[in-house]
């Protein structure tokens, strides 16, 4: 069986390929959740990457899938957030020179954060827009690839492996919980599960305001929607008015679309924070935000709640600490 | 080769026999530590086990290691802390009555802690010395074997099996940083390092206030000692005076043994959470408070350091936080 030309083979090929280079994450036992709801609830750390995020397994997958010829010449990316940390950390892990294009507005810790990696950093343009223009000009005319952020069969490859890992830790999985923005991670985890154990049930969560793929979903063809504000600040951007993969994935294959307040996200990171002692980033709580919700959870069932990243900020983690307790 | 009738085959054992009882937890990279020194730093995260600390390990090694008619009447444990949790987890799990004896003076939040593992609980004497006397009473009369904390073949074992996950994660590995405290724990992982891979350095760290392992080895046998308050609380308590096997393992195979000041704990604790976004209690941030005193780490070394576990309330977190932020 075979999913936009996807197989179960390519995710497992994917995973033999990247897993040198990313974290085996630990599928845990959340008792708090399960006495709660009676059901059996396991979260998924991709917090515990080496960046803090899922993304270095699209990112892996990608650069490893690349020619020699191709590697040699580099790759690049215009992502400032998880996606181009991720792609500077594996470049700089298989010595494959990394270039980051940025507008002159990025702020200097997020510069900071990315440096880390070593990659090239060019930061002359008035907007991120110029910057990726640039990343495409740099392709098309010296074969320097651009390492797209989610709508891709090597990306969503890639971030499809963590599901391999999870029916490996939880083979009876009836319901995943997944953090759903561009539908990388989603579309992956999605054709993950229904192809190796297709009775489970997927949940795909994002937050009210700004949410591309919500309102892509309700017209019926993908659609660009302004930027709020919102603690899953990593969940916003468009999901692309070209979309090839993830639109119809999700619109097809994902079984539930639901959206948390800001309110409930903030109570996620409070309790994950408190009952788990890990400090997860908005966008990686709103499965837990969810999961929260009175009934949602049937008694019974074996749920696992993918948990996305740690890039949240000392002074959020201050306010979250002082608002509950 | 043998260490006090200890061998690898020892501990390969507990791994296949506990594997499917605990979590596999991840080894990840320090990008924070590795600049900070110059060498490779790992955190062996032990604090993701579902009762939130690594006594899982030794209480599922030793109840397992039991007859199946010893199983059958059920096994006791006088600690109320991550041990007490540990043996009442892992005998629920295993459908094993666990009881747990404690003083009338063991305030609420723990005696509810370990009820989630629905162990028997009695509370019915006026010191937890007592309620230990009234375990091997029970263990005399009726058979029913109590688990101890830490001076035990099989304890011993079963904390070592993270060392064996730790030479598979990072085969390179020159240097260990361990909390000490009764040293079962450093115990076991030094037998499983130097027994596989014998040029690595194990230094062990515990506080400066009620350090009965130091203050037993400066006396040349154990020795009881007063307990002081400090933010590493699980590493007090004393080593017992008829020690069969820490006191000597510490003594003739750990190669370094360290003291840390309160604000160094405090120190370690903050930086864990800013750069891993991880909490953990005080014991677990020993490793991590040495690692950041200047020139302590080889430039170029391989150096894992286990975090123990995330016991440590939101109250001391809203402390930790405020002070650093």
């Amino acid at each position: 069986m075979e999913i936009k030309g996807i197989t179960s083979r390519d995710i497992w090929q994917a995973k033999k390929r990247i897993s040198s280079y990313i974290t085996r994450t630990p599928l845990v036992y959340s008792p708090a959740l399960s006495e709660m709801t009676g059901a059996n609830i396991y979260l998924k750390l991709e917090n515990l990457q080496a960046i803090g995020a899922f993304k270095v397994r699209g990112a892996a997958n990608k650069i490893l899938s690349l020619s020699p010829e191709e590697r040699a010449k580099g790759v690049s990316t215009f992502s400032t957030g998880n996606h181009g940390m991720a792609v500077a950390h594996i470049a700089n892990r298989l010595g494959v020179k990394a270039i980051v294009c940025m507008s002159n507005h990025v702020p200097e810790n997020k510069v900071k954060a990315i440096s880390r990696w070593n990659p090239v950093i060019k930061q002359d343009w008035e907007s991120q827009d110029d910057a990726g223009k640039y990343c495409y000009e740099l392709e098309k005319k010296e074969g320097i690839k651009v390492i797209p952020p989610f709508d891709d069969k090597e990306i969503i490859c890639g971030q499809g492996t963590m599901s391999l890992e999870i029916v490996e830790d939880l083979p009876e999985i009836d319901t995943a919980i997944v953090p759903l923005s561009g539908g990388g991670l989603i579309s992956g985890v999605t054709l993950g599960l229904k192809l190796t154990v297709p009775d489970v049930k997927v949940i795909g969560v994002c937050m009210e305001r700004g949410a591309a793929m919500i309102e892509s979903l309700k017209a019926g063809h993908p659609v660009e929607i302004p930027e709020e504000p919102t603690l899953a600040d990593s969940l916003l951007g468009g999901i692309g008015l070209d979309n090839k993969y993830t639109f119809d994935i999700v619109k097809d294959y994902v079984d539930e679309k639901i959206q948390v307040s800001e309110e409930e996200i903030s109570k996620g990171m409070a309790y994950v924070m408190e009952n788990h002692k890990v400090i997860a980033e908005g966008a990686s709580c709103v499965g837990i935000a969810y999961a929260l919700r009175k009934g949602v959870i049937k008694p019974g069932s074996n749920v696992a709640i993918v948990v996305t990243g740690n890039g949240v900020g000392m002074d959020i983690v201050k306010r979250i600490v002082d608002e509950n307790y």
